[in-house]
């Protein structure tokens, strides 16, 4: 029997799809489309149950099995390879339990973000993790790549979220670890080697999520600067008067403020011209007191001339103004600008300063090339958008910014991952011996090299 | 050239220490003395370099090595093993730096609690882990422990204060991860396979370690509720109200309450008399405020019956009478019980009925005998102790509690580890599958299981 038939013997014969009857959409993740060869199949399983029965038939046929949540990975990590199976887990979607004592939910690993949002909601608990892709994200795919988003700084990325797994390994074996406490020191904590795996350890299938209260206030406030060190300076400022209900910090730099707010764009906010721009943002339990304690920290910021202006909202209205010019960076593409983005991090202290080196040596390389350089600040994170003339090939601009990074002690990948995208770049910011490491753990957990071959690190038949 | 020979050209003559000349400190950690042989030698190696090269040569020998912070474990995970090498820490002490827009600090493994502790504070900062072993306990032991300790309801445990790691694997290779990035998702997050692997995974030199904003208000209450829905709807109102300040929630059982404020103890805060007792208490930012807030949560949950009676500390001297009660347990001793405790997990919910069970049973097996129940309840942390009429078998009692802690989905180790008094009883509460992993890390990263030999996993030599 074929590893087809035997995967539909296990499946039903509904569940498995073959050539054209595999939709494109299955085809790419967000931004790296396959390219080369097609998948054996796609099978879309019902049950753990399923997706072990279909692991340990791909395990003794050694074929490569790619797992698929949403497909708004930027990085390829969720890129069909030539010639294995595509695992989409879209019909293991649903909420288990939501245990307000333990404040925790259990969920399927196809649930979209959104749903856990609204689930957490509807228990009167916050989820504490959210981004532009709620609608199609689902829980699997932001364990295996370590989602992150826009209030880090308050709840965490994932890991921090996540309180216990269910995985399928390689070879079929399901390990059932839906931990639901706090603390857990009884040996290895085995959901670590899982989250931010990029799906090349083990199939996540089911998690047990961390829910904290619901937030009863939100104070937004958009401010300008005049140097970094004032970025820094209110930074600290913002962390000690609002300590555990700060939930944004993001930077907009003054190439990226002018451009989003140019004709066309967002609406600004403050004048244009400022060397950067923050928008912070503070979760609260106390409706009474919370915007009044945020107008004193903006206050006691400005008397220690930490801010140049300020803007607070005085409605939800004007808060998603402030927020529409941070989460701008779909307009790059109407602005005619190419694909060239990077997902950064530099140890905080030092952004202001690699920002300049790093425009003045894009600038000598490539006279007339553009920056703009945004992202949430608090958590070390840096995005940057280059333009540089037509015809310089990306792998330079790329090997320019990765090595500074490098020289900044940074990383080539704050949250996005690395899937095939950044590959090549990963021992930019990783050293050989912890590249070992990566290896030794591949091996052990996956011997046959099955699961998302060639992604995070090299191995794929094809190189 | 002997292994003992071989080390003192690396690290001095005067760094190794044999035979008599062996402290008897180095024998034992908090509670598990080192019974059979002697250690082949103690070693104090002063930097990560020295202990690299310790450990090349133990690796070409396969000599066991027993790494050692202050020897604060409970679970005989720093005890050494004979034939083989201690290596303490002790000499690689002091900080290296305080990064403040980072919010960072930079120390080396042998560093005590306390300065770290310290050294937060002389910059404005705040460690978020206390412990009473504080003046003993060291930055390295902690992290291979994933110690938790009064705050984790607040700050987390050891694994979320850890940005970074330096790390000596098993053949003497150096793992440099000093990351100070909030976000890095460059490929497997190394650090984690090293925290809480109780030094059996790799040797702990130097950890880059997340801190807080100091807090500026402490509020702190004892409360007395008749039944443990009260408790859980108490934690829930408070997460509610206090949701990022609230930093500890603590249960103390009424058998435990009247034990510990009998003649004798502590001074009692409330009558005796109810089901159990709790101790609250926020840490804010807002000393104007934040005292009515934390008033009006206690005066909003009597309101809703959640609480019979409560007093609220005035000063740092009520507050710490409060805490004498919780952290009493070094009475059990004074008491004449044995010694016989157990640091467990169950899940929030069931926490109260879990108790009434454990009490049924021990007391079916054995009539008379006695139960002490407390515990970081909001972290789903229990302990107990139990003290039975003579002669009854410590690992009878052992396995009937294990045994009820597996019925309700507990673990077994909360924040104390497995070291090797837990050891027999890790399967109570995880699965062969989860084992199995366990088994395969540890092969990947020490094939030769030179590094902490028989602690959490079976494969000692003398086994």
């Amino acid at each position: 029997m074929g590893v087809i038939e035997a995967i539909k013997a296990v499946v039903g014969a509904g569940a498995v799809f073959e050539g054209e009857a595999i939709e494109a959409t299955y085809l790419s993740d967000w931004v790296v489309p396959m390219t080369d060869g097609r998948p054996l199949g796609l099978v879309k399983p019902a049950t753990t149950v399923e997706v072990a029965a279909v692991m340990r038939v791909a395990h003794e046929a050694a074929i490569p099995v790619v797992v698929q949540g949403g497909r708004t990975g930027l990085a390829g990590g969720a890129t069909p390879v030539d010639g294995g199976l595509v695992l989409s887990l879209e019909r293991m979607s649903g909420v288990e339990e939501v245990d307000g004592a333990a404040s925790t939910m259990t969920v399927l690993a196809g649930t979209p973000l959104q749903t856990v949002q609204e689930a957490a909601s509807d228990a009167g608990l916050y989820f504490g993790l959210d981004m532009g892709a709620r609608g199609t994200s689902q829980v699997g795919g932001m364990v295996a790549t370590n989602a992150g988003g826009n209030r880090v700084i308050r709840f965490g990325m994932m890991r921090d979220l996540v309180l216990g797994l269910e995985v399928v390994l390689a070879d079929g074996t399901v390990i059932t670890a839906l931990n639901k406490l706090i603390k857990n020191n009884a040996g290895y904590d085995v959901r670590q080697y899982f989250i931010g795996s990029e799906g090349t350890l083990g199939i996540v299938t089911r998690a047990v999520l961390k829910l904290h209260p619901e937030p009863r206030s939100v104070s937004t406030a958009f401010c300008s600067v005049a140097s970094y060190d004032q970025v820094i300076g209110l930074l600290q400022h913002a962390r000690a008067w609002l300590a555990g209900s700060l939930s944004a910090f993001e930077l907009m730099w003054g190439d990226y403020y002018t451009l989003m707010t140019a004709e066309g764009g967002a609406p600004a906010p403050l004048p244009a011209g400022s060397t950067a721009y923050l928008l912070i943002e503070a979760l609260g339990t106390d409706p009474g007191a919370d915007p009044q304690r945020f107008d004193e920290m903006l206050e006691a910021a400005a008397g220690k001339g930490l801010i140049d202006d300020a803007a607070v909202a005085h409605s939800a209205r004007e808060a998603a103004a402030f927020w529409q010019v941070r989460d701008s960076s779909a307009e790059f593409a109407r602005l005619g600008w190419p694909a060239l983005g990077y997902d950064i991090g530099i140890p905080t202290r030092d952004i202001g300063r690699f920002i300049e080196a790093c425009r003045a040596r894009l600038q000598a390389a490539w006279p007339g090339s553009q920056t703009a350089f945004f992202g949430h600040i608090g958590d070390s994170n840096l995005h940057l958008h280059v333009k540089t003339p037509p015809a310089i090939p990306m792998r330079e601009v790329t090997d320019l910014v990765y090595g500074l990074v490098a020289e900044w002690h940074g990383t080539t990948s704050a949250e996005h991952g690395i899937g095939t995208l950044r590959r090549p770049y990963l021992g930019y910011t990783r050293t050989e011996a912890e590249l070992s490491v990566m290896r030794r753990i591949k091996a052990a957990l996956d011997p046959k090299g099955i699961l998302n071959p060639g992604k995070i690190l090299d191995g794929d038949p094809g190189d």
